[in-house]
């Protein structure tokens, strides 16, 4: 966390800052005064207003809404405001508007649909709801804004660009969607501070709002005191059409309304368009009768073009349901402004082109070159800089204060702030003894569970409704729930991609979350989007998944994993593990912890495996290490190789290979992209280039397996799909045993 | 199709058999009588009656119901019957529990939960309203029966062997969950005639259930005639708590309810128990509001432990509502009659163990021995083998009549019906001179799906909101909506997953129809658990996968498939297909088309490629096959491969260095699985064992690729996510070049 020094601010502006994005009828319920430095009443200021009556010609759209948009949803109340300040805000959403077109132009690439439909909320919520410091992206307590329907990307930069980030400074926008630019073609955490995560992959990102939520509503419960609310912020998200009909979202939505955060409001782009033109042709549901089902509170704003004060009445209102999530379905025209294109699929990503553009220019009475920002804009904006390293001060005073009250619950907040592991947390890792009873590497997984929830505070997590087959729980703590949100097991439902998805918005809340989430191995087919993205955004988020294997037994076929391992060593980014007993679990859960900027998925089996000599958390760490070997010279007869339940087997046929005189090396190869990773000296050692005789034994697919067992060696897995039959029957029919070993090394040495 | 002799059947058996299954107040509209041989009026039978007064004791469960069950939702309408007959009904239903209890306390393994509760609906459903000949599973006109929730299979391997399906007799229920056997774990359609499709991962079922009712409503507005419904069947659906939580049926559902299916019927098992417990933990929307909301019908039965009146009821009148899908919520107790497990998650995937059995046979007053059918209920459920013949008899009959009067339909219908491809499809394959300008493989297979659009009668399909980027509109035809079912394309909206799963009901349906779906590859993540569903059932869905790889420019690292390739190669029985220029990807419909039991991905470009000299749809065929060679004796200097747009790459390399004087073999590799299924010898002659200089070049993952350059030889890819930029800067920067391949192979030979 880089600090910012706001001590020189006027008091005025602190006040104007804080007052601002706390609405004085809440201010109380959020601010209170105790441990506030500035604890003096502040004066009133509720942002800019504008009146909708002076908006520029409006394009009617009410000819386009259907009946299904007739339904009883109040639409939020009207507050009529003084129409003297309507221009700056119309100029500072054409602003908005025109850097979307003009950067989408430049570019000849793009989604300038959105941002031109989506300017005014766009505009009222970062203007006056959104608390940030646009000079430090990651002031802990910043309210989190999702774009989730991410394409609309240059609408987020042209905010993050008007508030002051140094991400989106003009030439950045200039450069949108090039090589090396900050501005790419979807929102990237990673390449872009003032993005909260990866989005674009539709429904991702309001199920990573949900998780963002979650987050705040979990450390508040945790760490707020009746007189310092120090975890105190809102979650936000823009999600269109394409984001309503995606299964993720409804999955994460479902979550968001049993868990009752209130404090994530989503602002639902009901544009009616979508890349195949009308959402008429597929998408006709009720979504706000759908969203009242899932217990949320639901609000229509009829008029998301200029009704700057409906939307603002409508977030207003948001904030003041407590209990509830509050989706605000806001009717906008995509692409509003350009006379030729607007309300239809062609506006949706492509630009516009010169012609449309100049008359776009005309319709909105925008005379400015492209890439414009008019002064009285940027002097409205320029308070953000001021006001926001205010707020981070404020925080910080606020913060001191609480540390010098509750010291030790600063410590662990401070903690999961920064990211930063409590010494010796790895001593929690469980070692085993060479004669220790074995067991199923999911029963080690859940002692590495319970011992970890021990000693990282933030360390939370759950099963898509199989908690009981996974061993996932943390006993020692309850539930996460509405009532009971300090509480560390989450309990996800039979949800996997939105429990993925939520993980994902959780890991990024702040370093210190380390979420982890849990089911069959073979379901991370339901959640393998919200997987890459975990990999891509470079977030840590620990998939334990259990019945790794054929070695499940009779639930069959549907159940069995073959190709996952193999789908997961081709993913980028991703640390795929397959520990094989204690030692290689606890390595295992070692190693995610330690990488914070990659997700692990750790495959674990539903059969006991007994303890094999030579196996260590060290030799995880490197991916591939010798178990066993009585070769000399690095020169053994045959390599053996195996990972999880199958090193067993390999050990097996190594001990007979031993007997008849053989030099045998037993080679665990737990994980490929550690192993990758290591000095070629290493790799050598460990797979000298010279012995080709090579076994592989992996109860999966062999694809992959040359890169290990070269072009002369020999891969035993399974390149079928399994079937239903107890377990021990499959190993045997499928060929998956010692034997097969043997006989593959006899014929290579 | 089997045909079976009915002639021989009573006048009275036929007639029962007929208004049994088409109550009164409906026989004239499904049952026309023009061309109906037996068309005199048929008495009315109304299936067994029962009263819910004289049940066994039956299980408190009204305190575990909560508020949210209480809303406003109308049960169904009770009928009072006749007690007499009840004791039949509840020793049917007791048979159906026990023979599931019996059967997994034999495995020791399994889920009695279910069936124990929906053992009354199932019976139900099948005994007085499914349509099925028993002797022929795969009778075109009956109706379809899915259990989404496929843990329970017990139930349906139960309903199977009362109805009188060969695959379900006594032995197999004795045999299972073991190797080898009809009945396994989780119903399978290859395994077990008289199941329709795959289950056990959960939602995919409902979804399923959408495409087979799609299939239906589809070829009925087609092929039905005023005077002769031909096509006239009813699917029917059992879904649990598990897969009302899943998104991908929440997806398919939102569909469903847009198409309007009102033969859909799904019956939701609303037992408030999941594998975590009370659903309470982390369910708690409501569900009836949610499918109103979706545009479904909704009916709650309360009592569905032994209300055989009101679920009858309920079943009446979702047949009678014609313009919506219906789902009745039936509330349940899981495990129901286990005195100690019921309503509990002990009951739902464990054995009852020997004593808790003991307790349920005394609970439920069944005196018999293990796997004991009663006599009296074996005389009931007898009658439909008879009857199933007359059913399809009678059919036969309407059809003899119906080809009568529409020869050229009944011709096209015929072929639907048996999956025989039309004499000379191939020719509407578009070949391509070696001198024909290229172009984007998605434009190549836009014309490959139009073509086929005109010689093969029921392909269906569409994208999941990318028709326009996809290019997969079928120009001939209009969209399949509500009200113009007779269309072939289908909008699927942005559900990736649901698409997936209703397209795997479609293939299912029967042998001639071919549902092809399209989207970007990458969002293959959100599909994948369908995909494989596909690969195991075994079921011909064409994945029409554009926007290949990192070609697809500036949409960036979230669009930009870097792993899938590897992934589906790795993934059984999937055919994955990346062509190269128009005869590939006419090669690449070829064989999705005659690969009648698995599924092709089809990987295509966004961007243009030129035609390659050397390409064909024979050497598609082939997997891999030689595009160009200078070589003699099968002896290159080095061997270039390629897949896709970097086939190109591979040829201007081999260009170079032919110049340079090399002998260079260019391999084109567009399917592993192909070529992996020729002969040795085939395979030897296009990459020899003993030219170990090899380069490949593929823009993807090099995961795997040893496999084919083996260990001396050098895989060019990309290991990393890609980044946004337009696609030529992106090839450049990540290596993608052929003067990387010219590199490469200067360093190999």
């Amino acid at each position: 966390m880089a600090s910012t020094s706001s001590l020189s601010l006027s008091n005025s502006l602190l006040a104007r800052s804080v007052s601002h994005h706390a609405p004085a009828s809440h201010s109380s319920d959020h601010r209170p005064g105790l441990c506030l430095s500035a604890a003096s009443p502040l004066p009133t200021f509720s942002g800019l207003k504008s009146a909708s009556s002076s908006s520029p010609a409006q394009i009617p759209i009410a000819a386009l809404r259907r009946r299904f948009l007739q339904r009883q949803i109040r639409a939020a109340a009207i507050e009529t405001l003084a129409p003297a300040e309507t221009s700056l805000v119309d100029n500072s959403v054409n602003t908005i508007r025109f850097l979307a077109v003009d950067a989408v132009e430049n570019a000849n690439s793009g989604h300038p649909g959105l941002p031109m439909g989506c300017a005014p909320m766009g505009h009222v919520l970062y203007d006056e709801f959104i608390k940030f410091n646009p000079k430090n992206p990651y002031w802990f307590n910043r309210d989190r804004f999702v774009l989730s329907a991410g394409h609309g990307c240059m609408l987020q930069y042209a905010l993050l660009h008007l508030a002051g980030y140094d991400s989106c400074k003009l030439e950045d926008l200039k450069s949108f969607r090039q090589w090396g630019s900050k501005t790419p073609g979807h929102p990237e955490n990673f390449e872009t501070p003032g993005v909260e995560v990866t989005t674009g992959p539709l429904g991702q990102g309001i199920a990573n709002a949900v998780g963002l939520a979650l987050a705040e509503k979990h450390l508040a419960a945790r760490f707020n005191k009746p007189d310092c609310e120090i975890v105190d912020h809102y979650t936000y998200c823009i999600l269109g059409d394409g984001c309503q009909m995606e299964g993720v979202a409804h999955e994460a939505c479902s979550l968001a309304g049993h868990w009752g955060l209130g404090k994530l409001i989503a602002l639902y782009d009901d544009n009616h368009i979508s890349i195949d033109g009308d959402t008429e042709i597929a998408f006709t549901e009720d979504v706000s009768k759908r969203f009242e089902a899932l217990g949320w509170h639901v609000i229509w704003v009829k008029n998301g073009n200029n009704g700057y004060d409906e939307i603002r009445a409508a977030i207003k209102e948001a904030k003041s349901v407590k209990d509830k999530p509050t989706m605000i379905k806001i009717t906008t025209t995509i692409g509003y402004g350009s006379p030729n294109k607007s309300n239809s699929y062609a506006v949706h990503g492509s630009a516009l082109g010169a012609k449309e553009v100049d008359a776009t220019r005309k319709f909105l009475g925008w005379p400015h070159e492209p890439f414009h920002v008019p002064d009285d804009v940027k002097k409205h904006w320029s308070r953000h800089i001021p006001e926001g390293a205010s707020l981070e001060s404020e925080w910080n005073e606020k913060f001191a204060a609480y540390e010098q009250k509750y010291k030790e619950e600063a410590d662990v907040l401070k903690s999961i702030i920064t990211g930063e592991l409590p010494a010796g947390w790895e001593k929690a890792l469980p070692t085993y003894a060479p004669d220790s009873p074995g067991d199923a590497t999911r029963v080690l997984s859940q002692q590495n569970i319970n011992n970890l929830a021990d000693v990282l505070p933030a360390f939370v997590g759950g099963s898509a409704d199989l908690a009981s087959s996974n061993l996932s729980l943390m006993k020692k703590f309850g539930n996460f729930q509405k009532n009971t949100p300090e509480e560390r097991n989450i309990r996800f439902g039979v949800r996997e991609h939105g429990m993925g998805a939520i993980c994902n918005g959780i890991a990024r809340h702040c370093p210190g979350m380390i979420p982890y989430c849990a089911t069959f191995f073979v379901f991370t087919d339901y959640m393998r989007a919200a997987i890459r993205i975990s990999a891509l955004s470079q977030s840590r988020v620990i998939y334990v998944m259990t019945h790794d294997s054929i070695g499940l037994g009779e639930d069959g076929p549907t159940h069995q994993p073959i190709e996952h391992l193999a789908s997961f060593r081709a993913m980028p980014n991703v640390l795929m593990l397959r520990p094989a007993d204690g030692n290689e679990t606890s390595g295992a859960y070692r190693v995610a912890i330690l990488n914070k900027k990659r997700p692990s998925v750790l495959a674990l089996s539903r059969q006991k495996v007994p303890l094999i000599a030579g196996t260590s958390i060290e030799g995880v760490e490197k991916g591939g290490y010798i178990v066993s070997d009585n070769s000399s010279d690095n020169k053994p007869d045959v390599i053996l190789m195996g990972t999880g339940t199958e090193l067993e087997l390999a050990v097996e046929a190594a001990h007979e290979l031993r007997k008849e005189g053989k030099a045998v090396r037993v080679v665990s190869l737990v994980s490929w992209e550690l192993f990758g990773e290591q000095s070629a000296e290493y790799k050598e050692s460990v797979l000298p280039e010279d012995v080709t005789a090579r076994v592989s034994i992996e109860a999966a697919s062999t694809f992959g397996w040359e890169r290990m067992v070269g072009s002369k060696g020999k891969a035993i897995g399974i390149d079928s799909f399994g079937a239903s039959a107890p377990a021990p029957v499959l190993y045997k029919e499928l060929g998956i045993t010692a034997q097969a070993v043997i006989a593959a090394a006899k014929e290579l040495c």
